[in-house]
């Protein structure tokens, strides 16, 4: 049975809400934040002691997105998938990195220097250029959602819609939420009220 | 053709090096650095002003680990790719992502508040602490390595190899290959004299 070690609302929350989407059976660790300090036994599964891990058979992923790329294409065939013959192919897998590597890493900036940092070594301008940085690139999300269309690509929900979901759940914690256009806030009531999502947020112990 | 505009060793050298390694034909745009500034007739073609953006058709991609793995499947068959069948498939996933979101993109801080921003505007805690944070990221290359393997998985060079030599390659320049273990200045060695990796240094105008 798939394994997952996960902290409420985390990165991890990716590959929760895949599992769910894809009513695959899993097994969830949950674990207090951040789990190097709260739960060093943890350190014993994942010696960087980050989360997610995913430990499916003999296979052990720790990056969110590659997760939910993992579990729509090896457990598949899904609607979560967007196969190499289909003409937004390209444009899935770019969301999937950009959901990550663009749309979250920015965010975690502005957490660890507004929140996470005790005062004396907080860093409001750092924290503020990536405030900015993660809206500058948020416009790529409106682009694709122009023209009336529900999801990121290939015309139905996927796990681009995961991976960017995902970032949109993150912001909204920070704040980060207020310059949103109309169209990414409609986007997110999309994404956020999927039975999927709901189930997720229910596995977890919180409402959504 | 394959259409890629790029800036000399800037993320778009995996994009670069991927099509050289796979000797596909392809028209390549080079522009001065950031092209933001010193090339604004760029933004017609991608609006937020980064690089890479590769185009193929009606496909347009700017993330360069997502653009690794396309050019490798959509354009494969290629030893390149790890296909979902083989063992290895999960851990391939997770070092493409990982070489950009967790290895590189905390670079990107270092660059930035060391080296681009005016002397005012530089922080040297946040240069400090993500130079801290890839060095202890990079751990899970030197566990990849271990018992003599030569590749990052699937017991042969791959994308993924292309994501994270990236990452090395850039970390050269910021001078934090310092503390870099024996396993991986081997690695990085061992990639930086693939014939592919030099088609690629060469194509950009430069010796490597």
């Amino acid at each position: 049975m798939i394994e997952l070690w996960h902290c409420p609302d985390a990165r991890s929350f990716r590959a929760l809400w895949t599992l769910e989407e894809m009513a695959l059976p899993y097994r969830l660790h949950l674990l207090p934040f951040p789990p190097r300090l709260r739960a060093p036994e943890y350190l014993e599964e994942n010696p960087i002691g980050t989360i997610p891990l995913l430990v499916d058979g003999a296979t052990r992923m720790t990056e969110s997105a590659a997760i939910v790329e993992y579990l729509a294409t090896r457990h598949g065939p899904s609607p979560l998938a967007v196969a190499p013959d289909e003409a937004d192919y390209g444009a899935w897998l770019d969301w999937l990195h950009r959901g990550e590597a663009t749309l979250t890493f920015p965010q975690t900036l502005v957490l660890r220097y507004r929140r996470l940092e005790p005062p004396e070594r907080r860093l409001p301008q750092a924290a503020d250029d990536y405030a900015q940085w993660f809206g500058s690139r948020l416009k790529a999300v409106d682009r694709a959602l122009a023209d009336g269309r529900a999801w990121l690509c290939a015309g139905r929900f996927t796990g681009a819609d995961i991976s960017v979901g995902y970032a949109l759940l993150l912001a909204r914690t920070l704040h980060l939420d207020e310059r949103w256009s109309d169209e990414i806030r409609r986007y997110w009531d999309r994404v956020s009220t999927r039975p999927g999502f709901l189930r997720a947020k229910a596995a977890q112990g919180e409402a959504a």
